[in-house]
């Protein structure tokens, strides 16, 4: 992308309205834009960082067996009525009443919705095990929206739904989707750890937050350093295998918990060096609920001895927009963000000392196209702006890797090459620096 | 794809609610289920055949320049009371009040949203031009919502935003949308056929609707049958270049109208043989509005001689989701859905008729391997089910190819390759089948 067609709005100032610094270098690199309280547009540069967030994860689903579809963000009032939720929900639930009087909801999740199309269409365990799941907006009217994405009103998640005949089969589906999430995080850049969690207004026995370390994070955590050494399994998992060795090592072998389910005197026997105290962000959340509600909804299958049964369900959330902010908050400095590779909105950015050079700019469109061949999504600024103002641009928005292009380095055969997260310069020759960021 | 690990709910009756072909083909082929009147979830294989047209939307909007970025579904009621349209929009607006009182509504088209944006960053023409796009749901609603995806109340729309500084500009980049617009449904296997429109509630004074012709066509349409010959520019079409005389050639050699600006004295010049009275789906539309919302939102630029002065606007919308019907009435016959292959949810089905067999199965698995690794996308059906409703069902959902293996045909080293838009079916080699299909 030519930064010239491109739409990156970056800011000199910080807005006042940014409290945390995912939000001011959001709003600084000109990534997003409030419409209204914790409702955002996604401009260009996040837009991009949300999609990648998005195919990391939408992959991760995929392999671990899941199938996607696509609910819609209003539902019918009375489909919440079913599981009785309708009233139970309060305030953060968008009530919409439409042009005939009918009652609506903006979803803020969908387990109502996803278990009448379940009952719609399966009544026998040889279509079990099924996990759908859908990456769709949704709506919480937060008593007060705040920090930027991290605790926005309209947001995009990540949900899916296991179905299965019993509750072996359940586990087995809630085993799947916990390494699903270990596998997701990690390819992001993030250690996210898991931590047994209440389950809140969802329901069920059996749940585990998935918690970012971050010094602005959201609630207290207590954990035994050693469970951020342990392994997560390669792309060749076996999915169709058995996942509980992984999951008991991570969540019996190491002491992992949120404030709200801490226990001191167990904290107490991890050895004094080990023990962390800190603060984490939530970025995922996973469920065994059983038949909360298949029983009351009526979503029965036949097993094989032909008895009809409410289905076994679990459900998993992975807030994707929330996930931007999560990201930022682990990786920045002074400067800026420093995007992990595989979430980074471009891969490198050009930097043009001086426009309008026959060599400079030759150099640069043969890397920006060799570049672009490669796959590796370049940004090339050939605007005007003097080059203290691209270097701090370039600094912000913070791409992987900086190839700066002028005409003093180049009268040496050289290039500057900079990484980012590092800081380290180099000068080399173009084809060099090229090798070394496709590398 | 393995069909046993998918979720496909092919129904045998025809749903009473269904009043057109694609309708009833959506429902019956496990695309779609409507949880309120036009509201619907998009089943697994909808959501493929939804993502694969929105993939090609995105694919010549960024060839054509255009900046893809995502606002949000909800708005706030002052934005539209700034250009006046707040109040004029009747009951289709989906008017919201949050929990506290302040006014929202979900966005049926967002003009205002993308006004407000441009205005907070953009004070030169040195930016210019610029052209931004989203492809997010909205929703009108209809006071009689039918006819499946064609006229549902939350649809899936592609919008975009074009600014420049003056007429001459906007003309321009009204035709690069006008090309765009044409490469985007040629991929898609429609002939769709620009034609004059009135610009209704989005105002302004050149308007383009594309139309595609179907008998169950919302509209009527008269064209010269010649302009379903006119020349399409590649992918190679220089944005950059001058765009006139394709979007003339499209919009003055030839007739082409719906009714509502028919003028049957003009449509008489047409040589008898080639006049075509039918009926047509529109499935785009391209606006030119000029200070229609810059002037009251003070949207302004200042020009190279340093004077401000309104943007000049255009807008440009595909309904992505209406374009799953359109492309069902124009492609199916009495066995179902016929996908053209851009569009297909998969590229080809694999038809085991006989699971457990072990000639059979490994002569189907070394076909999935091998088409898989090709890109093409198999669905495999290997379940139990008898072959006649593995036929009729395959048949349904409309792949391009079908792939049948048994062991009655490997016997003599062949398998059975069908055409599914032709019927054609051939008796041959699986290698040979296989490199029909990858041809």
């Amino acid at each position: 992308m030519r930064l010239s067609r491109y739409f990156l709005p970056v800011l000199k100032e910080t807005p006042a309205e940014a409290q945390i610094v995912s939000h001011r270098l959001m709003l600084r690199a000109g990534m997003l834009r409030q419409e209204a309280a914790g409702i955002y547009a996604w401009l260009p540069l996040g837009f991009r960082v949300l999609r990648k967030i998005e195919q990391i994860v939408r992959e991760e689903m995929d392999r671990a067996g899941a199938v996607e579809l696509l609910m819609p963000t209003l539902q019918l009032a009375d489909l919440w009525r079913e599981s009785g939720r309708y009233e139970d929900y309060g305030a953060e639930m968008l009530r919409i009443t439409d042009r005939h009087e009918r009652e609506l909801l903006y979803g803020p999740t969908n387990e109502e919705m996803i278990t009448e199309i379940f009952r719609a269409y399966v009544r026998s365990y040889k279509a079990l095990p099924k996990n759908l799941y859908h990456i769709q907006w949704k709506f919480r009217d937060e008593q007060r929206p705040r920090f930027g994405v991290m605790r926005g009103r309209e947001f995009l998640m990540k949900d899916a739904y296991s179905f299965d005949l019993d509750e072996t089969g359940a586990k087995a589906a809630y085993n799947r989707m916990f390494v699903a999430y270990l596998r997701c995080f990690k390819r992001m850049g993030l250690s996210a750890i898991p931590m047994k969690a209440e389950s809140g207004p969802i329901g069920g026995e059996l749940s585990h937050e998935f918690i970012v370390l971050a010094q602005t994070g959201e609630s207290g955590v207590f954990l035994d350093r050693r469970i951020l050494d342990l392994p997560i399994p390669g792309e060749d998992v076996d999915y169709d295998g058995d996942l509980e060795p992984v999951v008991t090592a991570w969540t019996s072998r190491f002491y992992a918990a949120t404030e709200d389910v801490h226990d001191a005197a167990r904290f107490a026997e991890t050895p004094e060096g080990e023990r962390v105290t800190a603060r984490g962000i939530e970025v995922g959340q996973t469920f065994f609920f059983g038949d909360k509600y298949s029983k009351p909804m009526k979503a029965v299958v036949s097993g094989p001895d032909g008895v009809e049964r409410p289905v076994q369900m679990g459900s998993y959330g992975v807030g994707i927009s929330r996930l931007l902010g999560a990201i930022i908050e682990a990786s920045h400095d002074e400067a800026g963000i420093i995007w992990p590779d595989a979430v980074a909105p471009f891969g490198v950015g050009i930097i043009s000392l001086r426009p309008g050079d026959a060599l400079v700019d030759a150099a640069c469109e043969s890397a920006y196209a060799a570049l672009t061949s490669a796959g590796l999504e370049p940004l090339y600024d050939e605007t005007d702006e003097r080059p203290g103002g691209k270097f701090a641009a370039m600094d912000l928005i913070g791409l992987p890797w900086q190839l700066i292009i002028g005409p003093r380095g180049l009268a040496e055969g050289n290039v500057e090459l900079k990484r980012r997260a590092s800081g380290e310069r180099r000068s080399l020759p173009l084809d060099q620096a090229l090798a070394a960021i496709t590398g």
